[in-house]
């Protein structure tokens, strides 16, 4: 579905273009189109391609989907892949695809599976003049800009997360609760690397060594870009030791209850033995059991056995067993 | 066993040939031929060698088989070995090989232990002649992708075999088979790594870099090969961080059960010892034990019993012991 | 908030200067002027920007805060970002930023949420007029290893406290603080790593290789900073590694103990069950038991008991279990 | 100990040469000259110095003995040691050396603590002049190249050793002998990693980037040898991963094992506790207890107690814990 | 304190002279001066500095000593700082310092808090002229062979406290000895990773790539030392692997012990169990118990008790279990 589509120059919109127009103005020196659009389909994409001269390659991904990020040269075109994260209505990460590519006179962007729009970028480019001077190079940067802010919400939500679970992690009887957030948090970190891992590493040829003539002008940008890919990526980093640690902290403390179990079971088993003991030797039948006679045997038996019992219990409590 | 043997020029199939005629066509500046083998014998390796000068070394490599994936220069030619992975019919992986040969004017495949196969490839290359004019080289990137194809729903298998066990890890009684499944996953997954970690190092000397001539004119091509082995890759690496904490989730999860299996001990064990404790004591044979001559005693005492353990089934039971 | 603002030329200070006269200096060839703010608002960061002609997505870093340490080069002008460090009220480590413009005639350091002044560095630089003869770029230096410094006492401190525990880590009943611990003390590690890892790597491209032109004349200082920077990072590694064994260590230290506890009783609730059997054989109520009609009857199976314990308890300690 | 001492030209044997005329043949353009050694002495080592102009630290290296694996220039002499493995008398490891000096006209190789000899490369050797007329590196290649090859029965031994235990791990009650076995595996694993590692580092340098003089002519060959060590190196690298999962396994298989056991016990506890406490019940001393003179009371009471305990042990059969 | 101060010229010792001498000599073209000194004071530093030239920095990390082991240039002069490690009194590793400053004319080793002296290589260089000719760069190698010389013996001491643990680890009972001795051990392996591995590092700059001037003739030996650090870096890579093994394995070993201590406790609380229960059972107060009344109902009973017993026990022994 197309979103728009426009041309501009020396900065300004020149105007609202259609499709068939497109060739025309890129053709002009000075001057650039800038077309977006939604879960394009084969037709569209097939146009594109030919208006703007796209490679084979890079259309076949963008038609298949589902490519990991990446910035690659065609050429004197660049193809870039970028995810989108957001959370879905149960909670779940959902990935999308931006698919960008700019050209000397061109920038195209294809966005799939994807709820946030970008409309917000051509919105704020176009207050800003004298930036959007800078051409396809410097749209390309606000695009990638753009999708890459949304990825610190999803950090803030995912370290929020992590540090719920901490407040949990030393709490007795929570352990089996702990270890499922802890995974199903792990598998959330995973899917952001994804989408943030491989765009760093591309990223970095945006702005060092060489790099593609459309990008030149905007470097400073785009190291901008990177170094918040290389902050995400430390974060997601730190995340992920700090799950291992904390699962294996978690199955210390398992083991540490199920230590403390194991002495209170000790304890009292160790309490109500002496007291059955106690009490089957003054059950035997033997005839000459003088203090079975004895007026006061019973409420002494019982006290014998309560008193061994209150020692036993309190040398527990001293060893913090019970 | 010969499987075909075809002279193309210009993107065009211009005959069937028998092996004895590719000298005629190899030495022709503007043709190529393209030979492909199955489970090859010495004696047809050794008329190759002699019909398309091969090294030595590459064919005593394509003679044993066996060799990990790898992309070798010698001289002009180049010499390739591809993993093929399939189910065998018990559901284990089985590896194949396929080595190529390929020079300015040829390429020869060899497809060992694989009932997979190529002629797909060949028949898709002939009709597209705007591509197969690109020679030898195009041959070649055409075979690694149709291997490479082929990986990714072996991928989306062990994925799949994943997140089935990721459906178990947390329902209790299941850990054994868990880890038994956890373990042999672990070692499909070293199997395919074994394939695609190597060939995807060699890969990336065909497009960056210092290029050999022959696949000079398909780097592009080469690149999008390379770039669905770094997706299966990093896959692989996923697939394999995960397994590694699924098993130490496991262990967490083995440990967790057992602590409330003690726990359901220490329980049971101390309501039966309580009852036991006060039915000894009652045993006992002191003569004067008033409460045994009650009319009522014996109730009374049965009533103490079943309070005493009613009370303390109570507090375990909100301990979440029982 | 301006803290100060004065020009130096040839290693000495001329005057402190207003604001608005900073332009009339930087103009000057052999000049420079130092700037520091604290804190400082929009409004500040505005004037500073234009005085100094900075690049807007410096100021931008700087205004936002919370950015990873770094040295970014704007053409001519260097912008860096230093954390602090401190331990807070509550022992907690509370960490700031210190925002660093250089230029070749000027420096400019913003210091926000951290309560360490740099007065300090000011006054000692204007002691040693033969090293502020080289300019920003010492002063850049100076202010660099003034923050760096002050990492030390906290990573003794760090070090301090993994003592602490690792005095505490083979005393029996401590594992379930020391686990609290050593996972307090790994998060506080990484807050300091977060300072220090991305500074170091930033750090290297001051000295070695193309170096940025305010800096060339001072490299051999700037090694120095990396230098203490490489072995803090160093240090926070071992710490790092050694957190991990510890709670290795910890957690078979937990295993062990319950192993222990579990023997114990082990072999008490096998005494009390040998007492209880015999007792409850002589509380059989058969009416041909030979021994319960005896004199000594009574004695003897108590005897009996006693020494079938005794027995029992000497062995037991034998093994070590009790 | 001398083991033979020839001189080379055009690929063709001259002739059995003594040590003394050694340097007459070394100083002829096209000829080289072969010699073995096995557990040199000091004088024989002198005198090889002496003839070839050896460097004074290779020497002292070769003196010593237990270097590790590693290729050095000293001018134009190439220094390698080279480890041996091969299985002792009682199945252990055994490691022995093989240092080799190369020159554009000569080659020594010095055989120490190690049984396997190397008399076949000579024999094959001079059996293919075409390749022998390489020079001393072909030698130096077909040297490496055989030593190489005894690695493959080793690794397939180590291996076989694996998968013998991995066909335990899942045996109940193996616990102690897998991870015995797992222990030494891995001790073994890293000998032979000990010869392999560096000698792979070492071995790239002889076939890409700037290659030592004498190797030029053989680089392919070098090649191979490397991709031989890299194929080793991989699998050793599996092997360890496959054994560090193993153990961690291993004990998850404990922990379940032990899990089982304490169900068990837990199960028959209970099973017993219950009979325990019903006869304690009725053992009672009260003076009315109806049942008790039922006629059929004792039948009755041994008929609730059986009835009873098949109850728990059908409950506890279902739950798998009997 | 200084231990003595030489001038050397040709290989030869011109003449033990004074401190205040040594810038007549240091002043002459083939003459350098060998300064030692021991836990120097400030006075003797600024005397060096102001002697030799050298730069505040490098000063300054040699009276503060405590830094991390490193090769600096500053112009033509290099900085080396080496750690010396020793056994101290009660086997704990005692780290000193060794800091060397090279120029071309001239080498002063400062050494501190180590009682290992070097002056053996003042003697054995003064017996090699033809080595010592090589000037100020032979014996900066020679002091810093002398040093990691004597790490060899260290490393052997911890590979045999390595081996003495293992010979423990499969042990019942030495389990916690085992880990403190374990964790004890990985301490003084990082201890010595500290002297070694930043040493390593710094060695290989002095003979690979672009080597400072006064190193520049003796290249091949600096290699040597570098080896040597290499080979003993991969020593304490593989002790530290190994000791991350045997923690893992002795934590499975008290599992596996623990196991079984339980299956034990299970088997003798069920014989035990089984007895109390019968009892129990021929304990009720039935009237109508017919065996009570039986002559020979008592033998009869404990015959039954031990036979059931025996039963159990034969059956918990062909299950290992006792």
């Amino acid at each position: 579905m197309l979103i728009n589509c426009a041309a501009y120059q020396d900065g300004k919109k020149l105007a609202d273009i259609s499709v068939a127009d497109i060739s025309n103005y890129v053709g002009r020196p000075d001057c650039f189109v800038w077309v977006a659009l939604r879960d394009a389909t084969e037709a569209e994409l097939a146009t594109m391609q030919q208006e703007f001269g796209l490679h084979e390659l890079a259309i076949e991904d963008a038609r298949h989907g589902h490519q990991r990020p990446k910035v690659e040269e065609y050429g004197d075109t660049l193809f870039a892949v970028v995810h989108t994260i957001e959370f879905g209505a149960t909670d779940e990460l959902r990935v999308g695809e931006v698919n960008i590519f700019v050209g000397r006179n061109f920038i195209l962007s294809v966005r799939n599976r994807s709820t946030q729009h970008l409309l917000g970028v051509r919105e704020r480019a176009e207050h800003e003049p004298h930036l959007l001077r800078h051409g396809a190079g410097y749209v390309f940067y606000a695009l990638m800009d753009a999708v890459v802010d949304r990825y610190f919400p999803i950090i803030d939500a995912l370290e929020g997360e992590l540090e719920s679970i901490e407040g949990q992690i030393f709490v007795r009887g929570s352990a089996r609760a702990n270890i499922e957030h802890l995974y199903e948090l792990k598998r959330r970190i995973m899917t952001v690397r994804h989408a943030v891992t491989p765009l760093m590493e591309s990223a970095s040829k945006l702005w060092s060594g060489r790099v593609p003539g459309v990008c030149e002008g905007s470097r400073e940008y785009f190291r901008d870009v990177y170094d918040h890919l290389v902050r995400i990526n430390g974060t997601l980093d730190s995340l992920r030791d700090t799950i291992g640690t904390a699962i294996q902290v978690n199955l210390s403390m398992v083991t540490i209850e199920e230590s403390e179990t194991t002495k209170q079971l000790a304890a009292w088993a160790g309490i109500f033995a002496v007291a059955t003991a106690f009490a089957g030797i003054w059950g035997m039948n033997f005839e000459h059991m003088p203090e079975l006679k004895w007026r006061f045997g019973y409420p002494m038996a019982l006290g014998t056995i309560v008193v061994a019992c209150t020692l036993l219990y309190r040398r527990f409590k001293r060893l913090g067993w019970v």
